[in-house]
């Protein structure tokens, strides 16, 4: 999943957005250039003021108590200025996929044994995914069942160029970034069609409506009622310096289990327990934070995610799911099988010999990335060859901290970036994140929705590119 | 008319909110100093929150480019923390008096000899006043007629501690300021009430409706309709460094008149002017100012405010329609005049000398007020007294730039103020502002409306007060 911070200004040159891969495709959908400068400027200003006006902000880190005291220090998120042209057959086939991954990640999830044996090698390699297999363990030991089941979820596709194949790039199963900022920008992308549509020539109604944030919370609330605790609350895990929430330290000063299972925490029953932070290293720097992590998996309160949907997102898990035969032991229908497959890029495991040996001779071709999560950490180009061989000649087990993926190569456009209130231009690549929203209560599912989605737009010139180059920004859909 | 720099803290010691007068009453209606602590941070914190996510925010002149560039350098406005409790009789008689008062105006401003006669000394002792006076004598030299005629107007009021009385202030006719953000502040306070409004024992509900902007907005479209040429615009009138709008010297440089008394500035005909500009000396800072204003006023795009709106808004007339007998030329309805009779707070003229001389003994009972518009020129207390002996040892006509007013003594609350991502407390005094809207359209009245209101709350304070001494906040009412 991607953070706030992946749409600030990234240091150095490289370009990388979420899961992001680059890609040098060739053919502009909408070819802005020509439009007139004067009209390009009207466009800028009206958005500038309706994101101060619709709450389009992020914390502005230039200045002081910014990010720390609300209501400061606030700057508009860097936005496209207008929507980027999306096949609408492909935005279609992604809405259609949604609760068919859903589904897919709740069937991992009570499939115990698999996901410890699909992660047994990378548990050796990364610490991480190690320390949540052991909760995951202690959980399986005490016969722990989650009866209720919330996922809030988002699958993120590229459209090949060559191909023209929509094609997955990962699910996220844990704090799912930008629901509500991203919500916002196809609000501003339709006002500003209403106002100018009719110079672009292009119609407000073909940016698909995106109500993300409202159906996620919807989701939460559904979760709160299957609790049935009037009494228990919604909580939500931040990272540090956040107040009204609580941080997994603080769970685990003020926490504890009463006999029948109940979390509370600082004298509050917990219904629900949203995880904003918890999905990388940095949020455990001590063992407060895995105790109090371990403390609400085992309590009665609904974890969105629970360890076992954590486990069913990670990319090893996404790997094992490629292989033939795997989808299905998970899913019953035929036609999702084929949906499901139709959207799968390659995916290899580094104990593969013949792929290893293909990526080190056409590296272009691949991209490694890392268990680690966050974003900014996949190998591209040469140096996929560079740590292929360094992991060859080691002969450790490290090779198990990565995944081999087909390196996709997405439509290149001509694009007008916002960015702390200046226009760039630049030549960018989209990737679309598709919400889902899944909950259950035993036997009963009580939602299995498609919610909105994510458009992240990043300029696709490296190191040689403009000034634009090195930034993302929030983006919404024009079908075409 | 406030401006937006008056809600942002003032050089000195000082304390002045656009025409409010300070006092010194006693009873506090509603004693916030029993909060808990911990509650009150909640609540801060969400409403920075609140303020960040629906656009209440202003620009942060400690921030480079903020205010030039829109989207840049945000900070939350300053607001009053909870809903200022306001008498629920004295509400209704301040929006019963919102369509009398939207008349009066109307019919004031079609009296030619009484606004030049009325305005007649001043014209000597008041430069602005003067050019307004002699646009509006060109006006009436061509016989120039306004069929269609649109008034925003808002009154202003406090409520003396002592009688009791909601007394007027003022009424504003052009530039009425804080439609926009004034709503936003009773959105707040109600979804703050909606969640915190148990441990308050307060109820949301208790805060009126505020549907200023919309209602302003909907006024310039029925203006709009009324001028019935589809391919004309709304124009607003700006000071400098805004896009999108026009100002004084650009329509100097790029208006012209056709001969049928259309207005058209730069290629495009205008059907409403609307002045967001223009009420304030520095707003005319050469002959070219002045051009535009009269090019303006000859044609037949409606004038929010005409130059006789305008006038009629001086506090010259007010004090006029205060005489004997005045009000009677205006309105027929004796129900109406008893109203408007009863809002009326003492007002002379200096050439009273019975009035003049009680306000040399008893300084402290009077204000005296120039012409000039904006706020932050009131003249109290033993400044009274040297200022009229000055004046009446000088013996010339500067007495006539000058009104008196009986000083109004309002209500005195403790009070949260949020500033900055800051929140004091301070003792406060309050100041209402109801809003109207008016359309004529020759005989037939096609809109005469209370639209929302404004509350302003200012630290009561002065020099010997605490940190938040010299700023005032935007606030909603809280019907008691």
């Amino acid at each position: 999943m991607a953070q706030p911070s992946q749409v600030l200004p990234l240091q150095g040159g490289k370009v990388e957005v979420g899961e992001t891969q680059e890609g040098n495709g060739t053919r502009p959908l909408l070819d802005i250039r020509g439009i007139d400068q004067e009209l390009v400027e009207k466009i800028e200003y009206d958005a500038l003021v309706w994101s101060s006006l619709h709450g389009l902000v992020v914390g502005d880190k230039s200045v002081q108590r910014s990010g720390k005291v609300p209501g400061v220090g606030m700057v508009h998120a860097p936005f496209a200025l207008l929507p980027m042209p999306f096949p609408e057959s492909h935005w279609k086939q992604a809405c259609e996929l949604a609760p068919i991954f859903n589904e897919l990640v709740d069937r991992v999830s009570l499939d115990a044994k698999f996901l410890q044996d699909s992660l047994s090698r990378t548990k050796k390699a990364d610490a991480f995914t190690s320390r949540l297999l052991d909760i995951h363990s202690k959980m399986v030991e005490i016969n722990k069942k989650e009866d209720i089941r919330l996922g809030l979820l988002r699958s993120d596709y590229m459209v090949d160029e060559q191909t023209k194949l929509l094609l997955q790039i990962e699910t996220n199963t844990i704090s799912c970034s930008f629901p509500g900022l991203g919500c916002l920008v196809s609000d501003l992308h339709r006002s500003l069609l209403n106002h100018y549509g009719e110079f672009l020539a292009l119609d407000s109604k073909r940016v698909p409506n995106n109500p993300a944030a409202s159906q996620f919370v919807e989701a939460l609330a559904k979760a709160w009622t299957e609790y049935n605790n009037p009494r228990a609350v919604v909580m939500l895990v931040v990272q540090a310096d956040e107040r009204n929430m609580k941080t997994l330290a603080e769970i685990d000063a003020e926490g504890e289990l009463l006999p029948d299972g109940t979390l509370v925490v600082g004298g509050q029953a917990i219904a629900v327990v949203y995880f904003r932070a918890g999905y990388t290293p940095n949020d455990y720097p001590s063992e407060s934070e895995w105790r109090a992590r371990l403390l609400m998996e085992q309590s009665s309160a609904i974890k969105c995610p629970s360890i076992s949907y954590h486990l069913a997102g990670t990319k090893k898990i996404q790997q094992e799911l490629v292989k033939p035969n795997v989808l299905e032991r998970f899913v019953d229908n035929k036609e999702d099988i084929a949906k499901l497959r139709k959207c799968f890029a390659g995916l290899w495991s580094l104990d593969d010999s013949d792929i290893v040996k293909d990526a080190i001779e056409r590296p272009g071709l691949y991209v490694m990335k890392p268990q680690r999560e966050g974003g900014g950490n996949n190998i591209y180009g040469n140096d996929v060859r560079e740590a292929l061989m360094r992991l060859q000649k080691e002969g450790s087990e490290a090779d198990a901290a990565y995944i081999l993926m087909q390196r996709i190569f997405p439509t290149v456009s001509h694009t007008f970036l916002m960015r702390n209130g200046i226009c760039y231009k630049d030549d960018t690549v989209s990737e679309l994140g598709i919400y889902g929203a899944y909950l259950r209560n035993k036997e009963k599912v009580i939602l299995n929705d498609q919610c909105g989605y994510l458009m992240r737009t990043k300029a696709s010139s490296s190191d040689e590119g403009g000034v634009a180059a090195g930034f993302a920004v929030l983006d919404s859909l024009y079908l075409t």
